[in-house]
């Protein structure tokens, strides 16, 4: 019998690096498998259907949402995101462990279903990509950024909510740092019940002479 | 002002090759110490004083005791063991993270004074190992060892108490992991309130233009 996956959650402010963290993550453990999100949006340059997202159509998606198949969907500038139960449960009934790129509220809707899901909160060392992000868009007025930007802190703040936080003040160290709490949870003992009590009733058995 | 430093507690049945994962685990990681106890019994060939313990005689020992300066402390075959709390103490508030061998009734006198401390527990592939050095001893009959061993064995289910376990199958990944389970404990969330409110305080009083 293999025992049920882990499910570990990654949340990050916009430009902290979260990709490349979680990418060289899944490099590094084979055992761990990334779980590609589902959207109606268009694929951008680079982007590879089935790898980074499943492309659907917006009618694909709302049929799917109907059969209730996603754990947490949203809607962001006209286009649908959503993780997919039926391949979550699927992966981990296997017993492959799932890593998971979300934001905060989908991150609270995963934990809902998940009570024993790993979050992990990424920070970068300051806000200055984030600030030029929302700089980026173009047309809008200081005051209009400012407020954006002070909602992007409130949204921050939901930090306390997780269970680990990694700073990405340098990249190698956050990667180790998020692959060391992988495989730390790994050894959780609540999580090895059944092997150590298979270890402990074969060690009784054995004849000591 | 540093943060208070982390304990971690490691446990393992007689010849699970404990004190050699702690040592690579305290080489590879230069901000853990570890903690060395005291003990009345003689030095053997190879050990050094202040490193491997800190040897005192009895008389000593019991002063301290007197003095409620240790932790805990036990007898084992007429010789006293003890961890200083003074010495730990004065470790922890200096920010520094401590790294204790120490056997089950050990580990739980550790747990009452210091909750937020982590408990992990070594197992070796098999027993094999404990069974020939319960049988080495030498004059005991087969009942007695038999009687000793299952003792043991009693004494290991005490692993169902700890935070984290870690299979000795292989030594390079069983050191990895112990390392892990120190760097994952050192990013937990409520470990680093401090350093997170210090970064949103930081960016919330930057200005955006």
């Amino acid at each position: 019998m293999s025992e049920r996956g882990l499910l570990i959650i990654v949340s990050a402010p916009s430009g902290t690096g979260k990709t490349t963290i979680c990418r060289k993550v899944l490099k590094a453990c084979p055992r761990l498998e990334f779980s590609v999100s589902y959207t109606t949006r268009k694929p951008r340059p680079g982007e590879v259907d089935g790898r980074d997202y499943h492309f659907i159509s917006e009618e694909e998606f709302k049929a799917r949402i109907e059969k209730g198949e996603f754990v947490e969907w949203v809607v962001n500038y006209d286009n649908y995101y959503g993780t997919s139960g039926v391949d979550l449960e699927e992966k981990l009934k296997r017993g492959r462990d799932v890593m998971l790129d979300i934001e905060f509220r989908g991150a609270q809707a995963i934990k809902e279903r998940y009570q024993d899901g790993v979050f992990v909160y990424i920070l970068p060392p300051d806000l200055t990509e984030l600030k030029n992000r929302l700089g980026k868009r173009g047309f809008e007025s200081p005051m209009v950024i400012e407020k954006r930007f002070n909602q992007a802190l409130e949204e921050i703040a939901s930090i306390f909510w997780y269970d680990y936080v990694v700073f990405n003040d340098k990249l190698e160290e956050a990667v180790e740092t998020l692959k060391a709490i992988y495989v730390a949870e790994k050894s959780r003992r609540s999580r090895l019940e059944h092997r150590i009590k298979e270890f402990l009733a074969r060690e009784k058995e054995r004849k000591l002479f």
